[in-house]
């Protein structure tokens, strides 16, 4: 690379989702992070690392090898073709799969209306894909929403609008009136996007009531659901899972998807959707949106490694196609780490009961994240100040929102540390807190959480 | 699913590409393999099975592990967190495609302008997106051209335009027509994708000194080359390999997609991209195009999993880097079955000297694939008919170009077969043709081939 020859492309020569925040804002999370190597990382919502162990991608590659064998008859040159060949484009662990939503949510699904994805990430790709059929579509989802939801709807031109979430996990007035005011303009609501266990990033849970008012929404206003589930078995050790909206689901208007990063391990990279919904294909014949899905697939990533599946489908083996018992340590890391966390903040925090707390966080039921939110605006600056000055990293809830308006909260992950790690991080993160009040005068009526 | 319920989604509310033929005729072309079973199949492009072994799967991860303890000096902690943890978004065996790409094509690269991918497939996927950034944006492709590259573009709305591909492998002066063409019309031809190495589904290879020009004219209509290099392996056991484009370009012309489907396996679903194209990012900071790559992956798939990745870069290191001897059985086994059918050919198909022979084929320098080319139109009627009557697959000529103009040839593959299988294929290949000849007056100016 010489000088006198600076530039082969131009960004604005690409595709505008590459200059867009949508993109840019994890590779900005991501720097901060390499930069400031010995900053305590309450950023990360990386599944917890203690129990890993490479000897295991061995044995869970024998057992779902043993399986094919022994328990389907193939013969080893079938099993042979089966994980190391080109294969179904739809996967090779559905089965397994189907029991799993079986057994552990109560989901009673048709293994054929599974598509096995590259993570969960590749399954929103492909429904965002598939539901973007011109430029009148768009996509409601529950702010503030997860950022790789906004960066694939991006990636395939598809709008997204958001809809106030809530301390309900959903506003149903506003979704409705979203609907409403998306359709009076001329374009079509195709979807609306929702975590409801846990949500990344608010933490917030909607309860089975909700729920069920969610679906007669969606039934009167004829609109799918994208239930994305990644963290609902991760609820605190005393707590009672509601069902998901996929297991409520009478209708087929919720399209699922599922991910093994937090519940196995993220190396693998195998998540999945499941769409029953019915479609005629161009030969009028009827089959599930999943085989739709699957077209798309096989012109993204052909099938998904099954060597990969099979490290799930062992570990799924490993335990009845359960993983609840399988994920018994994790949660209760999991537990600990939240536990210690909120009451670490109550700790530093205690109301002194002159006026509105300054300083409040949620508490949630489960899962990986708490929401501060603060007196201030918290911003990127604020967040490379506080890696630098205080060593604790954080994410800014700004990223999850679709615009740039000012938001003063931050968000905090219990899932990839120690309580000892967890204490040190909110030494520091108090540190930030009270020199940034001390700054100027605190905005209790400041933007957004 | 009840009878008054019939169907929740129509085809025309999806994307468009679903009801197309360049996403559909894959499907197309495995259901008639799957409907009939017993028939000798010549369709598929899939790699020698014989020498696929499940131990090495286990062999290969562990390569790697010890490749990243003993020769990175990664701590088993970082080596576990490397394997199971979410990682790099361009990849884990970087260096090790770089090391490949020296030893084996002498082509020397930054291994941060390499991107993993999830097989070739999302290479080429991730490229199209990145290119196509507005509607006047079409994509140049030599014809016939490789189904899966049409289904990518379908995937981005960008349109393909044919440049015909004619005995030498790319007709320079329909090149150079076709740009002049597109941007007389407004358009914005972006790259020209080519596979100069016994591509799929012609089998044709461009020569050096026809590769030079390509570059050449390349330079001149400031156009970029997409290189896609599946097979370029696999020359007869005599045969010389021509330089790559990416190891001829000097001036980042050529973006090289490459494979380890056919040369390692492709159950792995590992493929990778060389992007190292300077692009000034959003913040003007230069980087290669790998990086904005990444950036387009990261809302795709995240990354490609590190266990599948383990397993390509276990197989590499197994061989010094380099995939040459690491196949020298394959290439035998391709070689004999490349030799045994065309041999085959000729002894059934013997030129009788009177005038322009009835039925001609391609005689490749390696790779999987032979055109056969007949005198009357060859369309998946035909096919059907082939697998039904006669106990023979192969693959229409027809569905590689992106038309639907008459086309009389089929595509032959040795990949996936032994010599024995290709015997009986041929004699029930050759039934066939008679009989459609006698039922038929041989058209010796049928359309394209």
């Amino acid at each position: 690379m010489t000088v006198t020859d600076p530039v082969d492309l131009r960004l604005v020569d690409l595709h505008p989702a590459l200059g867009d925040p949508a993109l840019t804002s994890m590779n900005f999370l991501n720097e901060v992070s390499e930069r400031y190597p010995a900053a305590v990382s309450l950023a990360a919502g990386r599944p917890y690392e203690e129990f890993f162990d490479v000897a295991s991608v061995h044995r869970h590659l024998d057992a779902f090898h043993r399986h094919l064998v022994d328990e389907l008859a193939y013969s080893p040159e079938q099993a042979r073709r089966l994980l190391l060949q080109y294969g179904r484009t739809k996967g090779v662990v559905h089965h397994l799969i189907a029991r799993h939503l079986a057994v552990d949510e109560g989901i009673t699904v048709d293994p054929e209306a599974v598509v096995v994805t590259v993570g969960c990430q590749e399954a929103m790709f492909l429904v965002l894909r598939a539901l973007r059929a011109g430029p009148t579509d768009v996509l409601l989802a529950v702010a503030p929403t997860y950022v790789g939801l906004t960066g694939a709807a991006r990636l395939v031109d598809l709008p997204v609008w958001p809809v106030a979430g809530g301390p309900s996990g959903v506003d149903l007035a506003d979704l409705r009136a979203q609907v409403g005011r998306a359709r009076a303009a001329g374009l079509r609501p195709r979807a609306c996007y929702v975590m409801p266990d846990f949500a990344n990033p608010s933490g917030v849970s909607i309860d089975t009531t909700e729920r069920r008012r969610l679906l007669a929404l969606a039934a009167e206003e004829d609109l799918l659901l994208l239930e994305d589930n990644p963290y609902g078995l991760f609820h605190l050790d005393d707590g009672a899972r509601p069902p998901t909206l996929k297991a409520l689901d009478t209708e087929r208007r919720v399209i699922y998807l599922g991910s093994f990063a937090k519940t196995v391990l993220p190396g693998a990279r195998v998540g999945y959707v499941v769409a029953d919904q019915r479609v005629a294909d161009a030969d009028g014949r009827i089959g599930p949106l999943a085989d739709q899905l699957a077209m798309i697939k096989s012109m993204v990533t052909v099938n998904t490694s099954p060597i990969a599946q099979a490290v799930i489908g062992g570990r799924l083996l490993e335990h009845g196609c359960s993983l609840v018992p399988a994920n018994t340590r994790e949660r209760a890391a999991y537990s600990r780490n939240l536990r210690h966390l909120v009451a670490g903040l109550a700790r530093r925090f205690p109301d002194r009961g002159d006026g509105p707390a300054p300083v409040r966080w949620t508490v949630p039921a489960g899962g990986f994240f708490v929401v501060v939110t603060v007196p201030f605006p918290v911003d990127d600056a604020l967040l490379d100040r506080s890696a630098r000055d205080y060593g604790v990293l954080w994410t800014p809830m700004a990223h999850f929102y679709d615009d740039t308006a000012q938001v003063c909260a931050l968000r905090l992950s219990v899932s990839a540390v120690t309580p000892e790690q967890i204490d040190v991080g909110l030494d520091r993160l108090s540190a930030l807190i009270i020199d940034e009040l001390a700054r100027q005068p605190p905005d209790l009526t400041c933007g957004r959480s």
